[in-house]
């Protein structure tokens, strides 16, 4: 490589832009503190970090009518995928929702912070994701996997859970925890009216992949609020450690037998 | 069995109640069509219907502070899992919380009707999720599972989906749709703080079947939006018919072999 061209590469890196997605109403928190490690980690690297912290901002999380500023295209029947859709071409979704998709447009890297709630994300996480990945925008039939309009991206699920790591395995009382990933990391889109002829994705899936994120692994922390306040440390200092060398991480495959195995 | 018991089988199956909450923003919407024909077929029964129209009461999906209307126990660091146990306990969660948990209370059997998103429930209803089945009214550590203070009560999820059922197999394009309901029906709690004497429960899961409710099988409704009118017409008879027999159903198994095969 030559010199240059790392000049370049180490400049371009320097710049890389980050998204924090937060969704726990305590700044104090176990979740509050791994989102401002990210958040100091991050920015020591020169990075640009934005955080949507969806609580204080009081982010709305229903699909409502709402969401379209303008006219309907069918004003009879509402169908929410649809409206979004003919609204995201005619640039008149609701200010909020813009502007998430602008933080997304511009980010290199998007972390989702979050507790597990009920196996998946909090409502509040969930609505972001029901309204700002919206088609049109994250992606379009065609243009989903690996042809979705968010590729070139990479996407970190950031989980803290009440269980153990033990409850998490394949025989443990919750099962293994990849089967809760499959829909985050992998599910389909809200309403598509696939084409009839399919591309050739077999091996492929994700919420977060069919828009075109490339997945990096998900941090679990297990169980911080039973957790020692030692282990708790170890949590956060493994993050921040983990984050130092994250953009030479590679994507997980996202392949079923890497969720359920073969 | 004797005519007098017979009598009464006949007089508790008539008095069954049944709440349906339902996730979708359009009366006139195939999910709408569903639940009024549920509304009809079940009434026709004798049983007493009561739904929950999440968008119409324009339902809270966010989990906050006001969930709690008294004192919080930890006022300095919050914890939303936490306060809203001991809310639960003290009887100070907040009104919308306490009415829908009454509903619940009163049903033998809980229908969800939703159009999937993004793989899952919508933020709606994720939201009632998240709030209403909290620890203390839906299950206790212990009192999960088997224990759950559901017990007794039915549930079964009615899913349109945007994709066609050819989709939905194991090597279809978004993979098995089991393996979505996993985390729906099978789940684990928000915050538990397990003990670490963890029952025997390896064969069995739900955040359904977590907080003791009896899983009927799911009815899913493939891409609505894309069938003919004649299919339509289809689907709405044959939900309809199946509910006709709901109350001799068995519920399905809550085994790992269900979801993933062998």
């Amino acid at each position: 490589m030559c010199d240059k061209y790392k000049a370049l590469t180490g400049a371009n890196r320097m710049r890389k832009k980050v998204l924090i997605v937060y969704a726990h109403q305590e700044p104090r928190s176990f979740n509050g503190c791994l989102k401002k490690v990210a958040v100091e980690t991050l920015s020591k690297q020169g990075c640009t970090v934005t955080v949507s912290d969806l609580y204080a901002m009081d982010f709305e999380p229903r699909a409502t009518r709402n969401d379209i500023t303008g006219a309907l295209s069918n004003p009879e029947v509402f169908s929410y995928g649809v409206e979004a859709y003919e609204a995201c071409k005619k640039q008149s979704l609701t200010s909020d929702i813009v502007e998430e998709q602008k933080k997304v447009q511009e980010a290199d890297l998007v972390i989702f912070q979050f507790p597990l709630y009920w196996s998946s994300v909090p409502a509040i996480l969930k609505g972001w994701m029901d309204r700002v990945l919206c088609q049109g925008f994250a992606f379009d039939l065609p243009g989903f996997y690996d042809s979705g309009f968010l590729k070139g991206k990479l996407a970190l699920l950031s989980i803290t859970t009440g269980s153990m790591a033990e409850m998490y395995t394949k025989t443990g009382v919750s099962g293994d925890f990849k089967y809760f990933l499959w829909p985050l990391q992998v599910a389909i889109a809200p309403h598509p009216t696939l084409p009839p002829q399919l591309p050739q994705v077999q091996n492929e899936h994700g919420t977060l992949h069919f828009c075109g994120f490339k997945v990096l692994a998900p941090q679990i922390s297990f169980a911080p609020e039973t957790a020692s306040e030692e282990e708790r440390k170890q949590m956060v200092a493994s993050w921040a450690q983990r984050l130092e060398t994250i953009w030479k991480e590679v994507p997980i495959p996202c392949t079923r037998s890497w969720y359920f195995g073969q």
